[in-house]
């Protein structure tokens, strides 16, 4: 059976480490055109939420999540087992250097970088295939600005942006109320200049 | 194959009428949570772009494309052959009279109104299956208003609602300029409760 | 001494009433193109922030602020003395009740209605001098969906309205990171025709 | 009289040059805290429109425009006659050459850096007086980015950001339709220390 975008966010078992919001992860996995055997790389993938999605979305496929707070590793872990997803490791560490040893791969997903977004984005690169999409979400200015300077200057990729900013509407007695979340960054990329 | 959600804009043939945007496409689309065989009745279907997109998802059910223009219907059949897509019908006409002798329905899109909302949402809600989803794209207050009203005091339906402001970034020589596309309001009802 | 608009949020005696933020209370008493000797009326004054920024526009007017929650009162009169505001007035009660008995008016703020918004803005039109100004602030559809209507239906008063979504750019660590407030919506109207 | 913040657009003389919208001049006015003998700078002044209105707040001080472009200047002094405001300068330029010679001064805006915004900002700090304010207005990731890491580098200044994002709510026949005008950041920076 397909899996549909966009689970709820209080599905999810949480903790204390941001979530990315069910919109937001839609329109990430969108981007990502995720076929069912793809192979996809999550780096700092906090609670798995993204991850979860991607993984029910390649259930052919694999996903390998990468995270350095053990508390979003156990979350990961526990949002695997509550999904019943079988096809995604979670990999405690930081990225660059937790990606050593990682396949080929179609799908990167960059949501944290910890100060090394240039190092992240050249290694992850280096593990993307031909026609493979690197999608970048930032909640940073400077994650932003350097995201764009990089992936445009490497003739070899497709960049597309947007600002997503969304409010939820929610009902409160006989009113509703508009809630902001925050506003993130999508930056989507394409290698082999074949996205879209 | 399975289809991506999310075509460009630019791919689209284009008039002089408004078409909803790639990323808003994305999240109507992916709260419709469209099956492969399901049957869609798209009111208000502008270009065609949402409908086709939704034609793309369900290759083995069928979707019905109401719209009023005649350059929207001609906009809609240009884009069906461009998209080579064979499961749609346009409908030339005004909801609610254009809905009669439209089989029952999982899913139902409803992107303009005419002025006759409640007779509209009235019509799609006999229309629409157990279990179906009914997604409202709001551009004005006043839909908003009345499709909240409306929808919240049915109590066979979920209700969840928020509005997505989207603005691109343009790579423009050296600079990356954000550009707004208008907010748009998405109210996503799912019939029966069993949303989600 | 001029008063310069925009007090900062953190220098208010706040409780758990909600407070309109720094940058809408400045499009808000912008709007309200306050003189000197103005009498201004706050319905839903909460903590009474633009009640003090009204207040310190105009030192040879006076504002009347209204609000019907007791801690509300206690913050209003405690700003009051912290700002050393002489010339407002708090009134304990609900509008369009507590309307009675004030003087004509040259600017309305509504910002709370406790579900009696038509005749709040019945009572207010009638305080209303000729040329006057009356700002509503919505935070919720249905207000925001009433107010334009009712004003929008006065050929006496021309009204102009908008949304404000702001994102505080807030610097943590070598990182600034992206907050947003709640969506508010501002409708402006102006008694006699001649704003602007 | 008074100056009151924010004439309408429309009231402009406007050529093609972009310029920016009621709603923005406001709030950077507000946060520019002119008094009415201020010396002011607008350092890519466009059609003059924040130029205008800052010089009507300060009657008693004086405001130079730098634009590089012909029109530009046209339109300054177009909208100088048609407000009547004697204390404008228009200067033909680019910055930061064309800020030679001019006098120490309480405020400055840049909306334009024209590629230069590191010296701009270096000649404009050294302009500034002490417990000046410098109003950046961003359109670009890059000018955000930048004008956010050179301020906040400089100690002897407190900085302040937020984007704004305002749609326009337009009445057209009975509906009230939302239209977004582009996302513009605001980073407002206070020499001394003594901002707010």
């Amino acid at each position: 059976m397909r899996h549909f975008l966009g689970i709820q966010d209080s599905e999810f078992i949480r903790g204390k480490i941001p979530m990315t919001k069910s919109e937001i992860r839609i329109l990430a996995l969108a981007k990502a055109r995720i076929a069912e055997d793809d192979i996809i790389v999550d780096v700092g993938a906090g609670t798995g939420s993204l991850s979860i999605e991607a993984a029910l979305l390649a259930p052919y496929g694999k996903v390998y999540s990468i995270e350095r707070e053990p508390e979003g590793i156990d979350l990961i872990q526990a949002n695997s087992k509550k999904f019943a997803v079988p096809n995604l490791t979670a990999i405690a560490g930081s990225a660059p250097e937790a990606l050593s040893g990682l396949p080929s791969c179609d799908v990167v997903f960059i949501g944290g970088s910890g100060g090394k977004l240039d190092q992240i984005i050249h290694s992850c690169d280096q593990l993307l295939k031909p026609n493979g999409r690197m999608i970048i979400t930032a909640v940073t200015i400077e994650t932003l600005f350097q995201a764009l300077k990089l992936m445009q200057s490497k003739s070899h990729y497709e960049v597309e942006a947007f600002s997503a900013q969304i409010a939820r509407i929610n009902q409160i007695a006989s009113y509703n109320m508009l809630q902001a979340l925050n506003p993130i960054n999508i930056i989507a990329c394409s290698k082999g200049g074949q996205y879209a």
